[in-house]
């Protein structure tokens, strides 16, 4: 069996970028985009933390794609696993046994805290949520679900509607039981809080009160990005998260902590909920379980709730459910972070590196508003000014200055990930300390472009 | 780079496989499963029409597994392509042009009837049926949505909920905008017909009426299995189809063709909607695509459509859209089917072999009501009377009667496909011959075990 192969960039790898860019905008529709305005960037070559565009040029891929590759590209020891697995069996339906299925399933549940001891298997984030969700309402019989505004949770119809991004309002927004409430989000708080405890205090306070006004008796289930991530990648403050689990607990309302992109390491933890020491009632993983060299999703489900389904039937399932070809990769990306100790290897990025190099780059860069994150999951707030705290782009939009900071990252020679007036840092886990100074030098760069744009 | 290697069943093969079950028990939550009683089967190997269970014994695969491996087990020209493709790019972000991405949507779009030139990948059936509904709401700016009963469109919540199958009625079962019509389906009429071409008038008329009595400036989509699966793959009546798609043309809704389960070969055309050469709006796709050997389905778009999001951009998307390892699979799978000719041999194993080997089957026993079907995928129809058509099981259950027929089944070698009081023979389109034979004697055993339950 051959492991990654070390592909050269030739002429003829740039040729056949050419073609496939011609006929992606012959007939690829893509996600979230106006379709006729859209020239996607062409990638001919993938490999740790690096891409290569069309032209043959290498860049650094500091948004680890939709921060999903946290093991990097094409790496070997998963490469390898897929190719072996797909030797012997690519797929079975859901309704058999699979060694792959078994083995990822007593992996995960392994590493989830508490009773989260047995584990769906989708094919992705939304599915994920969407079948969390439904668990909890059949589990509680209770239909109405919360969820915090500036939080994303996938594409689909009822995953589309707990968010609470403009992608919500852009889709047909319906509300099907869902309702909103404000997270706890110190830099624009919500709640005229001025100190971490004061947001947490105020922030839990404004919770139960939506709890109590909307009725426990029906709220079936509260979901939450761990540490949302798409949103802003606004870590919780102290108490927080623990306030969270405590209201659900006393309301009888099931807590799903969405580690979609918080999980697997991510944040510096197996999950970002280890932060806090909690265990949710079920907890959403994809992205990071296997870097999405396959396609896969689950949740992962508390004893209490697995026992609601055993002489009951789960009304849910789909027909990749537990996919062997995707388990094998999650297998071997689990062992492969383990071993290589990349969920350690996050959190001192963060801490000895990614941290301080930000906090630095706040103090020279007036245009830098807030730098907040931990382990690889970092975002930096564009400001055009400090004090009033203006955004760089308004919420939901884009603006000239963001346009301009990202064209400087990209010329920079970085793959960057931005969002509205933020840029986020989110290497591969595994990234060398030498490539992220190197990308960090670059933001450094680009942020001097943003300077420009600071108004008094 | 290996392709498929040809496992022996050996004593280790077999022990790996018990302790997959004992870790599938311990950790493994299963779709549509009461979770206790349940005793899944292990699989240790497949190969083309064959699975080997849990002790080494070999079956003969009529299931098509969720009938989604349309070019059988490990076929190895699609094993190498993932393999190949692993190598080289495992995964990229959706916004990004992809060699393999623009290859599949190129094959997918020329095979598509009409003008269905666009791809939207997804990465199955459910997230293909939830964003083509969306499309269609937001193109015509009309939420209502049209589904049959008897049907079966996923499980994610707005998927579950067009569904028109108990599996609708076991979820949280909100309607959000859906109103069910009744299908055209002969064999028991919803409009007390008695030939074809009564049921396709009375039919037509029914659904008239409804769009009528809904509004149709309310209705936005109509969502349609072409020929419906898993609810019994009764095959439209001459003239069915046709008129459908003249209603919703009359009355300005969008109609969408579930294509997941009848396309690729399944119904002996490469899209099911062929046999009555219409041209849906929005086409969605999934399983046969790429047989399911990595998960992957999609929507295809017409003209009109994707010039709403020209400049306006598409309010939905996901992580693996367009995710290279399984649109490589998808290009590999496609080839091989045209190279191999399995649309045609399914047309012919359909016309040839099934066909008439079923209508014997009718014949000789009493417990069939009915036989019908197309290319390779029939479903037999067990009852207890003939002449009242009394079923083996009621609708959206199980009885000893076809848990008999089905133990019988599984004795006799065969991995079958049971669904009420139906089985459903529904084998890869590259099954050979005496395969096929040896399964149908295999189901005539079996049938002698159902007339056993015939009553006067
Ligand atoms: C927190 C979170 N939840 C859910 C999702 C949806 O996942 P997917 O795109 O795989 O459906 C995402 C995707 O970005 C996410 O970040
Ligand atoms: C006609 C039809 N549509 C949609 C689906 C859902 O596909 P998936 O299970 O991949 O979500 C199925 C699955 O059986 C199907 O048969």
């Amino acid at each position: 069996m051959s492991t990654s192969v070390n592909t050269e960039i030739t002429a003829e790898l740039i040729a056949a970028g050419k073609v496939a860019h011609e006929l992606d905008r012959e007939h690829v529709f893509h996600s979230w985009q106006a379709q006729g305005p859209f020239d996607p960037m062409t990638i001919i070559k993938t490999e740790g933390s690096w891409v290569w565009d069309g032209e043959g040029n290498k860049l650094l891929d500091l948004s680890s794609q939709l921060v999903n590759t946290n093991i990097g590209h094409q790496h070997p020891k998963v490469v390898a696993a897929i190719q072996a697995q797909a030797a012997t069996i690519c797929t079975i339906a859901p309704q058999h046994v699979n060694d792959a299925r078994s083995e990822a399933a007593k992996l995960i549940a392994e590493l989830t805290p508490g009773n989260l001891n047995k584990i769906f298997f989708t094919n992705g984030g939304a599915d994920a949520n969407e079948h969390a969700i439904r668990m909890a309402r059949v589990h509680t019989g209770k239909h109405k679900v919360l969820a915090a505004y500036r939080s994303y949770h996938g594409g689909t119809h009822l995953a589309v509607n707990v968010t609470g991004d403009p992608r919500r309002v852009a889709s047909d927004n319906a509300t099907d039981g869902v309702v909103h409430f404000f997270p706890a989000y110190l830099y624009r708080s919500y709640f005229n809080s001025t100190t971490e405890a004061e947001e947490t205090q105020r922030a839990l306070r404004h919770l139960e009160d939506t709890i109590i006004l909307e009725g426990p008796s029906s709220i079936g289930a509260l979901v939450l990005e761990s540490i949302p991530g798409s949103a802003g990648i606004y870590v919780p403050p102290t108490g927080y998260m623990e306030g969270v689990r405590e209201l659900t607990s006393k309301y009888g309302i099931i807590l799903i902590a969405d580690e979609v992109m918080a999980g697997f390491g991510r944040a510096g933890q197996w999950f970002a909920v280890n932060h806090w020491n909690i265990t949710p009632d079920l907890l959403t993983f994809a992205k990071g379980v296997n870097s999405g060299y396959v396609p896969l999703g689950g949740v992962a489900i508390s004893e209490e709730i697995f026992e609601t389904f055993l002489q009951r039937p789960y009304p849910g399932g789909l027909t990749y459910s537990g996919h062997p070809l995707a388990c094998a990769a999650a297998v071997a990306t689990i062992k492969a972070m383990q071993e290589e100790r990349m969920v350690e290897n996050s959190a001192r990025l963060g801490a000895e590196i990614i941290g301080p190099a930000l906090t630095e780059l706040k103090a020279k860069h007036p245009s830098v508003g807030d730098v907040r994150g931990t382990g690889c999951f970092w975002a930096v707030e564009l400001v055009t000014n400090q004090e009033t705290r203006e955004p760089m782009a308004p919420y939901g939009g884009s603006s000239p200055a963001m346009a301009a900071v990202t064209g400087a990252l990209k010329k920079a020679g970085m793959l960057p990930f931005v969002n509205f007036n933020r840029i986020h840092v989110v290497p591969p886990l595994n990234i060398s300390d030498a490539d992220l100074r190197t990308g960090l030098a670059m933001l450094d760069e680009a942020l001097s472009v943003a300077d420009g744009f600071v108004t008094d």
